[in-house]
């Protein structure tokens, strides 16, 4: 069955945005160095380039309702992956008539997953977001995490993990040591 | 100069405690199973025997007073090193009369920091607690963050830092890939 990633960026001190500072700001984001110094995305090089090469693997993307709107649904889809949006509240106008690859769930996590797990076929389904990605981890759909850990401590922002309600036990799948960023991918046992 | 160095046991999601569980259940606390399975210290064999052999070599120890007064104060010495205490209020009986390694310095972790180095010499300050580790950060006088980061996610506890003034830039010194933990070594930069 199609395996469901989180990839995210953290700093050592568990933030994954500044308080005010989603998406960057004009020099980018601190946290996006390791993949666009600057705020301009660039070739990634030596071991990373491993981690780039599989978050473009995916067959499908689930994403929360507030990241897929700040990104404007990404235009439609991701590189031509099907993209499926947790949500309460039915899709706004451009979702709903101009993005056919664009799917609104609204009956929870779970059910996003097995959507887009069966729209992935073999390939991996890409989860985007803080937020959907504890309600995965919650719901127990999340299958692994791939945390790029960025050696500043910000103080401040949004922190990654924030709501979960009981511990998670987590296996040490792969660790990728660069300057930048330490690529720790982990799978979560159940 | 002596290097003042904190070593941590820490969560994938920040913690290095639980919320009431400061010294560990009758098991051992989950984040410390790296060194002490089952809440008994045994051996670490493999590569993190390094990290064992470094935290044993310090001259110094930097501690805050909750923590000094949970540990009794390691009975007077950590292994015959002296140890300092960041504290606003006088010592107690104990640490007053029957501790002569044991100091208390009231004026600031800056001052604490510069007697514990210069009781150091050419080793390095072992920093103690969470609290202190991030006074000392705020304060410009931690040189270095061990972190054992251990693969599970708590959901609650302490976290390991909560209180920083602004962005502190870090360098990765050293990463030990293990399956029980992954051992990050961060220098501030400054």
């Amino acid at each position: 069955m199609s395996t469901s990633v989180l990839y995210m960026s953290m700093s050592v001190d568990g933030y994954i945005s500044a308080p005010d500072d989603f998406l960057g700001g004009p020099e980018g984001h601190r946290l996006h160095e390791w993949f666009a110094p600057g705020g301009k995305f660039a070739e990634v090089t030596g071991p990373a380039a491993q981690v780039m090469e599989e978050m473009g693997a995916d067959g499908a993307v689930v994403t929360g309702r507030r990241t897929a709107e700040l990104m404007d649904h990404w235009g439609g889809s991701l590189g031509g992956r099907p993209i499926f949006v947790v949500s309460h509240r039915p899709p706004g106008p451009a979702a709903r008539f101009d993005y056919p690859l664009v799917t609104y769930v609204t009956d929870g996590i779970a059910s996003a997953m097995k959507q887009a797990r069966a729209a992935a076929g073999d390939k991996q389904v890409y989860v985007q977001g803080g937020y959907t990605a504890q309600q995965a981890l919650a719901a127990g759909v999340l299958d692994e995490l791939h945390i790029s850990q960025v050696p500043v401590l910000l103080g401040a922002g949004r922190r990654l993990f924030d709501l979960l309600p009981a511990e998670i036990e987590l296996d040490i799948v792969r660790v990728i040591d660069t300057p930048e960023a330490t690529h720790l991918r982990y799978r979560v046992r159940r």
